[in-house]
């Protein structure tokens, strides 16, 4: 399953990779002529997949997974998190934390992430220690931290991280001001600059609950869409994060300036933050990612369970069963991921030239069967459960359903160090 | 996790059961003294669970998973469903579609499902043979079928297999008239006369749609479930299945009649039905049941997904991260579905004298740490793959993730050959 061409099924075919890239996609019969020498991998009942691109987590948050269920997104954030992290929060939470979502993530087929947090580079030593392709945020918030004392404190120390990481392959950047309830305009102004000096994404929550509107109608009497237009930031750079309350204007606004939305289906049920008009954005062209958020709001950093949720929702927020079909849930966790992250010409398809991330999903289980459309059944009836192998940049790192490397060897340990400390017992 | 008291969790518990019966629920240092010679499982890392009750299912239809999908409701029926199910429908389809449901189910932890289909016979004989429990709809529709000719024959012939399996223990029986759509007055008051005399449910689809209460309009003059109440079938024994479009008396009408609703989320999303009132439903002190649907409209019997899916959905539809707990979405799986089945003085909950339907959920993998609270984790974070062990009455039918008996030893062959013929090749 290519994803490009849009909805294409290739039965029979087999992927070529060298040095870490697709070099061809052809029928099976051919690739042991065209390809002698080549060490293959048969996979007969398997459906080949693009890597899924989760577009918008938390990863560290998984040390929180569960700590506060059942509550609404402010006093969630305000009375647990917020608390939690103020706490905790530190450079080996952040790696143990990432490494941990990593595990979970390669699991269930993710061989890219987009991370917003604090110490990113913990979050990036984790990736790299994984194998997993990751993009982190340059965070950017008002209010200091562990991490960093302002705005101008956490944008130096996250520019000097991509400045150090520059060369390496598998990380990427964006700058990530956190939500416009938390950052200023002068802060919105100096991003707006830097992003459009360096190219950089800009992955920031917005619009993702009605109390969000009401406060930025009271502060700076326009709703945050608004606000960030006149502060310059829509453009084919901007990630916006949930983007679920949004009128007919806001979803033209979003297509004419090229912005990508990220859509966190399960968040946003479990915030009861709302409804995304999924449907309505695909009709005007917007691009459409997926992403898990983090796993304190989740609870599972699962791309399969997004995509069957963005697909079904989307029907019933559009009256129209015909919504998302599986084709469009599959291309918004695998490309629409990769173009929101500027990395389209890298990954997100099988295509010849392209990272070879690629995972195959086993379709032969009683839950599988039968099978007449192998995409309606990836998007409705298979689970992460399912992934058999993971491939980043044509190395292994899953191999029957097992960890391909020895980098999560101490991590259960090191977790229930965390669990002890969050739950209140002697811990790290 | 044993469902009564709602929310416990008891930790170091053990679970005595003899003749197929919870004997009793106690510490675990005091089993061993207490029941002396007992046969012994130890699942030191795992979540005991009531078996799951799947309150509403088409469970031959499995065979049909995935053959239509991003349809509308009447589309899917009239064009692909009941043109597939006209061909097709056979004792023969009934029982290979159901075991294969029953394989699904079984392997997710569900321990008893409510059905709804042509040939119940066949139905009933494959559960048997997988060791399910199951109850079984005496289905009637004005329109004739391979199974029965008229509204008379499909109640005679329903009634006649609740004859002769009247002593069956895992088995029972329902009234299922089809839909209001599809059901005359005349068969509405046949069924309301007979389930008043047998104490028998009545499981109906109603309120799915919009154009199912217009419909309704049109032809009687008011919406189905006031014509319900007219023909004298709000009562305890009524089984709502869907109930997406309710008004807030229709919420009162049904918590004073003491009906149950059978909550469909992954159904009424697919088929773009429309979101359920479930926390209203609850605050009015509605039973609620959790069901698959069909796994053509669905595509999967997973009970995780629907608990997770109905958690998430109540919260978002109801403006409330607090609206269906975790526990409340455990107790719509378990007895929720008994209650609404006649059954809660037998199944639904892990009590001294009640049947041992048990399920065993491993909640040690990275996607379930760290650990604060077992609940949650259960709802929102596991799914079906997370379940190692099944009992239904005491007999073990899945150990370590695999099937205990060989009822299934000749399905995927069988399974085959009705996916050849239901894609139009050559086929049994």
């Amino acid at each position: 399953m290519p994803v490009e061409p849009a909805g294409a099924v290739l039965t029979e075919h087999a992927v070529a990779v060298r040095e870490g890239a697709i070099e061809a996609v052809l029928p099976t019969h051919e690739a042991a002529s065209r390809f002698p020498g080549y060490q293959s991998v048969e996979l007969a009942r398997h459906a080949l997949i693009p890597g899924l691109v989760n577009a918008h987590t938390h990863a560290a948050m998984t040390l929180m997974r569960g700590l506060a269920d059942d509550l609404p997104l402010m006093r969630w954030l305000e009375e647990h998190v917020w608390p939690a992290e103020a706490r905790h929060v530190s450079r080996e939470f952040v790696r143990d934390g990432t490494l941990l979502a990593c595990a979970e993530m390669l699991r269930g087929g993710v061989t890219c992430f987009n991370d917003m947090y604090f110490f990113p580079e913990a979050a990036l030593e984790a990736a790299l220690a994984a194998g997993l392709r990751s993009a982190h945020g340059i965070i950017v918030i008002e209010f200091p931290s562990a991490y960093a004392s302002d705005p101008g404190d956490y944008l130096r120390k996250g520019l000097e991280l991509r400045d150090r990481a520059g060369d390496e392959p598998l990380a990427s950047f964006c700058f990530a001001p956190h939500a416009p309830y938390t950052v200023s305009d002068e802060t919105f102004r100096k991003v707006a600059t830097l992003s459009a000096e360096l190219d950089l994404p800009v992955h920031i929550h917005v619009h993702e609950t009605r109390e969000e509107i009401e406060r930025s109608l009271a502060e700076h009497g326009v709703r945050p869409l608004e606000r960030l237009r006149r502060l310059g930031l829509l453009s084919p750079n901007l990630i916006a994060v949930h983007a679920v309350h949004l009128d007919e204007l806001e979803i033209q606004l979003l297509a004419r300036h090229g912005c990508s939305v990220v859509h966190c289906p399960s968040s946003n049920l479990k915030l009861a933050s709302g409804f995304a008009p999924i449907a309505a954005l695909l009709d005007a062209g917007v691009n459409v990612a997926l992403g898990t958020d983090g796993a304190a709001s989740n609870n599972r950093l699962d791309m399969f369970q997004e995509m069957r949720s963005a697909a079904l929702l989307a029907k019933a927020v559009a009256h129209d069963a015909q919504a998302m079909p599986a084709h469009a849930a599959l291309r918004a966790a695998t490309l629409g991921g990769a173009q929101a992250l500027g990395l389209a010409e890298r990954i997100g398809s099988i295509v010849p030239g392209k990272c070879a991330d690629l995972v195959a999903v086993d379709l032969c289980a009683p839950e599988l069967t039968p099978l007449y459309d192998a995409l309606s059944h990836l998007v409705y009836a298979a689970g992460r459960e399912h992934v058999t192998h993971v491939w980043v940049a044509g190395e292994l790192r899953i191999r029957d359903g097992c960890f391909a490397n020895d980098a999560f060897a101490s991590l259960e340990a090191r977790v229930q160090l965390w669990q002890n400390a969050l739950a209140g017992l002697a811990g790290p």
